[in-house]
């Protein structure tokens, strides 16, 4: 963040009403996350600031807008503290339109996947489109890209030198989503980008689940100062004890509010001070259906705490973690003008929402027309495949029949893969697929012509009993992932991905039964949020059609190149062992006959 | 602060325990300043760093030190969050050996007297006397050098273009003591250092006393970030409802706790989350005898707040204001090793004082021989004075006999100037000084042989009979002040500290009655703690028996180049109207006859 001496000047003169407000708002309950206190204040607005709150009649010139607030408590935007907004599927701008109205005004993003899919080329295009939006997003550089290990492709590598590059950006305030692997395993890209943190005064945001005891305190003295990701309440109490700010995710696959937010209503209301809230990964469908941060208040509310505790959790909770709190989280002189319009503190329903000091939305929804700006060659580029074959989903082996013992990936919840043998045939030198016994072929295609890379291997969970499904949208790396029972459609499927520039897609006996377009770098789209939640209710129906019974089968497909998961995953440079961070061999034993 | 990629391995290492501990502190009570709790707990020190709290047997080596902590609480070591350590008088080094053994082990200062008197050169050479001490300095960089209005002289004009270059040291956290007059004058340099503080994602300290209403509103639009001085607990609670860290200051002159502790005791608990301790400015005599930031911890709690509470003010709510509880305020991994072992929590005995790892204090006293740098040239130059004569200190003016109607500097605190208009006889062109009416002649000579200033006017309130006293030391501008019965002393009184180097001293009928020699810069000394308060009792006892009644007859001359402060003040650049914030003559009205 950026002031120049004659912004300077012009805000201070704003504040001292020398220049007449913008706006000013009246008659609204004021809720001052700094004192714990409610009470009746009035809010002047000039430009995007807050200039002064309290009775600001004198900062009321001929031209200023009075908006009345009729007796609506006046609460700060709430702060997302940790989202990867392209897993919605939605671009910055769609995904503005489906928060904001919700009271979701900042968030805290790496915007990660759109590095790993565009490079810092493609990311100065977001960040531009940011600027455009009503929501903000305070970047965090990704400690590297990719975060696989052994490493898998994508588009750019992010490396200790794109720090030193990067962190001097007005944009970036910290490094994102440390992972605890990295730091215990001393990794050189890593403590690269710790240690320009450090020279830049930059907090370093962690992701260290289940990390307690000894490997905790080594990741802590690393300086990592924040953490999104914990088990159970215990762990919670752990590391807070111990020092660190504390983000309890509640995303569309992960609900740890519940369970996390007992740190604070059954060990020590004291830890309140440093809780927060982010969702990481959140559906269209799902904040149509729940709403946002707004419902993580709720739920939160529900839980026992306090309204006034609450809601600074979701708003100058997060800006104290983030040393972000001199510009967002609380309705005082000086900050940006991020202020919902509430009804009742138990209810909380987010009526009207100012941004930056615009009104921008009203009853849930967007108040003017927002467009997606058009986008440049390097964000709608095609993917950069070549089209496949049958062949290339076909699993070769060194005898021509007999039996294959092999390991397959049995996904137990989005984001758990355990180890499964399983014996399958094999027929002329091939490996089949077994819809009976559940076991599909995946395969994750390198889609930024760097390397041609392809893998293969077998999973299990989906009982696809026919078909194929693909998604050029699959965290971190977004390369292209397929997964079927049959590779005529597995390639079916591929080409038509990559003939149509990115999405998702479900063939089955050689037909598209539906599609799902992401033109946006291959994984999001600008579509309204309405029209994304339509498309992904059809694409998992259409998945479930070939057998699936799992509550989102392509969004369990697409986490599967994360290597950060227990126990196994699959990039483009084969299936994953997470335990010893090497690739495997899928197949265990070959017994001809 | 720093940290290399070698530097973060082993400090990952240390913190997993795969390097054994330097020390374990065995059998203490932890007071968890993030939890609020107290509980059992070791701590395993490795460097100067908390590698582990809780169970760390695992971290014990062969050679590790064990320190049984006798059942003590550890206790973080505290933050003195604004201080001149300068006005004691006491050089870094002697300063450590004052407050550490009281329980202080950081305080955030601009060191900037030492700026004033010898430059950036002087200000290297004083960081690195502070790395080799016991006690942490977070330097805040003055926001501009003099701060006078008009502006003053002083060895050296710290600029915005000077804020360019050092906001990018590594010991530098912030813009020091921004204060609020230059902010609503809209000052280049200082919005110059602000813009740069943005830039360089650091804090700005304020300095606004009485800021309430509007005037605040611009001051916070400004992006100030805390403040250290408010007058009385509802100036408190305003700028904590507008989002301000607020700082309660308890110097040797103010004593303002009991009165703005109301805000969290009388009006609002939840206030304490943002409250804070400083000292700003103290004497050897004052520590010596209360004590340090330990006195004031036990101020708070006899004035009602709990010790958890009192103790969260002195350590991790000045660390979060300060944006530096990364490294200090809590005992947890990964922070510097600052830890105090105190007997009880309400009496507040600091028995023993760990800093940066190391046992440095016990019984109230330092440890070990603490010796003094050698000073070069820059902090040991001679006064750059012409030698004066009495002709100096004669106030000449156009008619040779009659009277002189003149506006006299009445003081009526410390830092409280007020308008007395006295009558004074005219003999030989000559206005005299009258002891029976307490009217003495005051000057300050600029010292730095930049351009021979110097400035003549009246005072009264010192009820000076005869003699003269001059010091060296006089905040913020540090040039050399006079003030005397008689021109003739005056002369031999600052004569004498330009011979001698700098110091303060006390003569009357043309003897030296006292000298306490200042020779680092002119405005400290290398002195231990209790010779500079012996010290600072005779020459107090000296100038007492000139006839001054006043409690710190020195220390109230040596304010009086402040002109940040109501309503008049003396520079070398002449006698200043602060209201107006020019300089003005003295002379109201001359009559022949």
């Amino acid at each position: 963040m950026e002031r120049s001496i004659p912004e300077l000047k012009e805000r201070i003169r704003a504040g001292r009403g020398r220049l007449p407000a913008h706006k000013v708002i009246r008659g609204g309950k004021l809720v001052n996350v700094m004192s714990s206190e409610i009470y009746p204040a009035d809010v002047a607005v000039y430009g995007d600031m807050i200039a002064a709150v309290g009775d600001v009649e004198a900062y009321i010139g001929p031209d200023t807008q009075i908006i009345d607030a009729q007796g609506r408590y006046l609460v700060p935007g709430m702060i997302d503290g940790h989202i990867h907004s392209e897993c919605s599927k939605l671009s910055i701008t769609s995904y503005a339109k489906a928060v904001v109205p919700h009271g979701t005004t900042s968030m805290i993003s790496g915007l990660d996947e759109y590095i790993s899919v565009s490079g810092l080329e493609g990311l100065r295009e977001v960040l531009a489109e940011v600027k455009a939006s009503p929501l903000k997003v305070f970047w965090g550089a990704p400690y590297k890209t990719p975060y696989t290990v052994p490493q898998s492709t994508v588009a750019y590598n992010f490396t200790k030198e794109t720090h030193a590059q990067v962190q001097q950006w007005p944009e970036c305030f910290g490094v994102w989503e440390t992972v605890r692997e990295f730091i215990r395993e001393e990794d050189e890209d890593t403590l690269g980008a710790i240690s320009q943190a450090f020279h830049n005064r930059l907090p370093v945001f962690g992701c260290a689940p289940m990390a307690r005891g000894n490997d905790l305190n080594g990741y802590l003295c690393a300086g990592v100062r924040l953490d999104h990701e914990s088990y159970d309440h215990e762990e919670v109490v752990e590391k807070m004890r111990k020092g660190m700010h504390m983000l309890i995710r509640e995303s569309c696959v992960t609900h740890f509010l519940k369970e996390n937010i007992r740190a604070v209503t059954e060990v020590n209301p004291a830890f309140a001070r440093r809780v927060s809230f982010c969702t990481d990964d959140v559906t269209a469908t799902d904040i149509l259906s729940k709403g946002h941060l707004d419902n993580v208040v709720r739920l939160a509310i529900e839980a026992g705490v306090d309204p006034m505790t609450a809601i600074q959790m979701a708003t100058i909770n997060s800006a104290e973690a983030y040393r972000i709190d001199h510009l967002v989280g609380s309705i005082c002189p000086g900050r940006i003008a991020d202020i919902l319009f509430v009804d009742d503190l138990h209810k909380f329903n987010i009526e009207r929402v100012m941004t930056n000091g615009n009104m921008v939305a009203e009853d849930q929804r967007l108040s003017y027309d927002l467009k997606a700006p058009e986008r440049s060659p390097v964000l709608k580029g095609a993917l950069k495949c070549a089209p496949t074959t049958p062949d290339t989903f076909t699993y070769h082996v060194g005898i021509q029949n007999g039996t294959a013992e092999v390991l397959a990936m049995d996904v137990k919840g989005p984001f758990v893969r355990k180890r499964r043998d399983v014996t399958l045939k094999v027929e002329n030198g091939v490996v089949l697929p077994d819809p009976e016994q559940d076991v599909a072929l995946v395969s994750v295609l390198e889609r930024f012509g760097r390397n041609g890379n392809k893998s293969l291997a077998f999973c299990s969970g989906w009982k696809l009993k026919r078909g194929a499904m693909a998604s050029s949208a699959a965290p971190d790396d977004n390369d292209l992932v397929v997964m079927g029972a049959d590779p005529r459609d597995m390639s079916l499927a591929a080409n038509y991905l990559i003939e149509q520039g990115g999405g998702q897609v479900v063939v089955a006996n050689g037909e598209i039964l539906e599609f799902l377009p992401l033109p946006v770098g291959g994984i999001v789209s600008d579509c309204e949020p309405a029209e994304m939640a339509a498309q992904e209710a059809r694409i998992d129906a259409a998945a479930r059609s070939l057998g699936s019974d799992l509550p989102n089968p392509m969004m369990y497909m697409f986490f599967l190149p994360i290597t950060a998961i227990p126990d196994y995953a699959i990039t483009d440079v084969g299936p994953v062992d997470y335990v010893n961070l090497t690739t495997f061999d899928p197949i265990l034993k070959l017994t001809e006959g």
